[in-house]
């Protein structure tokens, strides 16, 4: 295999989709707002896109079986919805600069070219701090300027945002954008955490303002609380630690 | 050398058949299994594979010659037999993602459009826990579920195995999947050795129960007894050393 | 994206252009003096490069868009200039030593070929020492000894400078030898810092002496000012440590 | 640039040449036999070869000039000499496999097919210990056990030097083999130095034996004198700070 592949499996009538991309990355926000959704949705695979910049891995299922790992097109249609929504989502992102050129840039040519694609919404996580973000704030950039007033009506914060995006959540844009298509990242602000579900949650809530999709973050307010007695707990050991260094001199 | 060639040397006519894998990887196991194999049956060698994508090195052989690394495959004919058996050997495997996707891939075009294969074995370990392991138990994925009753028959556990398998003995499971060639992947319980025979032995008493292969595990067992004897050796000096650092205190 | 691509953009008519290249690197000497230029000449730009090479990252704008990572080639026109100055800079440079060979390739190519250019400089540091150099030297080196009597009457330093030049301002003239157009490197002394407003000032002016770039190094000496300023805070907050380290015994 | 090239200056006629590879690499013998043999011999250079899988990056000149880093092929001949010899010497080997299977498989190439080559020798250090190694052996493996009974003779070693052989000291060899074409790698023991003298003078003794080539070691003999001196000024600096360690508990 020497080259990014799509394979498209349904050739199913679209509805001027929306592409809604949350692939693994800082916090793992996009994934856990995908997987959220994937849940919810129970959504049709229509594509799998394999690529030899992805790692040569092979997840084990639980049923005993295998699959080589990929990202995966999947079709939600919320009710009553004036655009179908194109999830995509998968264990990785390309390992290479030279495979996310190529792998973002096929995904944008498929969104557009197969899909007649919309709109592209990427998801991500923005790094301010190394502390724990509870409220965590919603930042976005976009491919045009025009869009940035609709969204802040949302409590999305433009202009503020610095550096470098990484990865698909950014690439994408900038191969749409390149094609004349309209998109936004949708950042959730995070800290400490490798699992953030907090800023997941706040994604998706924005997420849900824009677009027809019904939110339902039970699943994610589960991993938030989880998190928080682990956190917790945690806190204890270390003040036990912090207890134990303070021990006198003759303990040796 | 651009690409992956496989040099094909003898064009012998082969008999259904079956593929076994074993390359250096986790626990040396499916390489410890190759080589027990190749000295018990002395196989002809029917196919060299070289890649740009394996390390730049050349063998230093005993004789005094040299060998390029590669990978080699065996034809081995068990007796009464009624698939032969294509070992697959080697020093090493691809060093990067993308040499990875090409060397399994051209190794599954190659089985089985030249050489008609039937099915593939794939050995490996499957690191459980960073303890000894003395009696390993044999993990599998399959390509297609409705194998899994036939091998669950001798033991091999289903279903249990978490997680990813890297390299060759995953990705050529995973393309032949793509061609609806079918598979498995043993997988040797294995934990802290580098070598370990211990996991070795149980693929192969595993492969050989579902095969025409006869086992001979004499040579396994010898580094079975060689490992347990180095590592009482091992405890006894780390016993020693804790003694030590429990010196009494006027001991500089 | 597979390939360097150099997006031209306005097909304007240059005269015998001159390409100075401030790219990121050692110091970041080259993209100061590119960035102080093109505040002074507030230039057009001409044409964008990409590249598969460069990081896979889009820079987040103040204004809330987005912008792929690349090179821009910018137009100035100093007045009663003989030759118009195409200055190059960017975010970045490529990451792999394939991607260096092929991106200052294109460079090269695209301002011989398209811009139908005459002469290029590069700027960069040297890196001499792990001190601080407050009155930095200009060493050269040139693609034809012909034209060091010429720099050297600028108080620009020959033959002193030893080993490597890594990257762009080296590659670039590599490739412009080979096609038989000429050019130099300056390189301002340089050595403690990661932005080196001293060296860039000593490249600037060396630069302007021998182009028709008019020189204001207002900007950069407010950086040397302000990082003089942060050096010495830096100091007293060393010396304040040094003496802890030197605190009597009795203190924990 | 996209691909290894080989720049072929003169259309010199050659008389049955031999290859003689020396290049960076362990103890950085090759280098320094080359190195050697360029001085005595002051050979003309009739090739050049750059790869875009070399360091990016150029030689400054002490003239004030630059080069691109590359490998070149220069001509040397022996007073009476049946056989042209060609010395390949440079900065830099490839810095990846898919690199290194390319530039070697070109060098082979270039001088079976363009230079008529009859035999290769490739020069490397082998390293047996983490000491110093005052009277080095020579190793040596070949294409064709048919050439040992031969080298046997002048003292150099077969079938005792185990493991692998890195880079283009093996991979010429390997891809010669490919082509039925005969040679040698010559390998001095080394052990502690990053440059041995003493390795690369054992090498070139055992080379001279065996080809027209008239060895003057001087120069290497001046580096081992200078080397021994700096050890021993070393090891009285070790010694003192062992001193130190054993100093009385009440010093601090």
């Amino acid at each position: 295999m020497k080259e990014t592949v799509i394979r498209f499996k349904k050739s199913v009538k679209l509805n001027k989709p929306i592409l809604v991309v949350g692939l693994p990355g800082i916090g793992n926000v996009g994934k856990l707002v995908a997987e959220t959704l994937r849940k919810q949705y129970k959504p049709k695979k229509i594509a799998t896109l394999y690529s030899p910049h992805f790692p040569h891995q092979v997840v084990m299922l639980k049923t005993g079986g295998i699959r080589l790992v990929g990202n995966r097109f999947y079709l939600l249609r919320p009710k009553g919805a004036k655009n179908d929504i194109i999830l995509l989502t998968g264990e990785t992102q390309a390992v290479t600069p030279e495979g996310q050129y190529e792998v973002n840039k096929k995904i944008v040519d498929f969104f557009a070219d197969k899909l007649k694609g919309q709109f592209i919404y990427t998801l991500g996580g923005y790094s301010v701090t190394k502390e724990l973000t509870t409220s965590p704030k919603v930042y976005a950039n976009v491919t045009d300027k025009k869009l940035i007033s609709k969204y802040k009506e949302h409590g999305i914060i433009f202009g503020k945002s610095r550096g470098m995006i990484w990865g698909s959540a950014g690439m994408i844009l900038a191969f749409a954008k390149m094609r004349k298509m309209k998109g936004i990242c949708l950042m959730g602000e995070t800290g400490l955490l490798d699992i953030d579900a907090s800023a997941a949650k706040a994604v998706l809530i924005a997420l849900s303002k824009s677009t027809s999709l019904e939110i339902n973050t039970a699943a994610l307010d589960k991993i938030i609380e989880k998190t928080a007695k682990l956190l917790k707990e945690q806190e204890a050991i270390m003040q036990g630690q912090h207890n134990l260094e303070q021990k006198p001199a003759y303990i040796r």
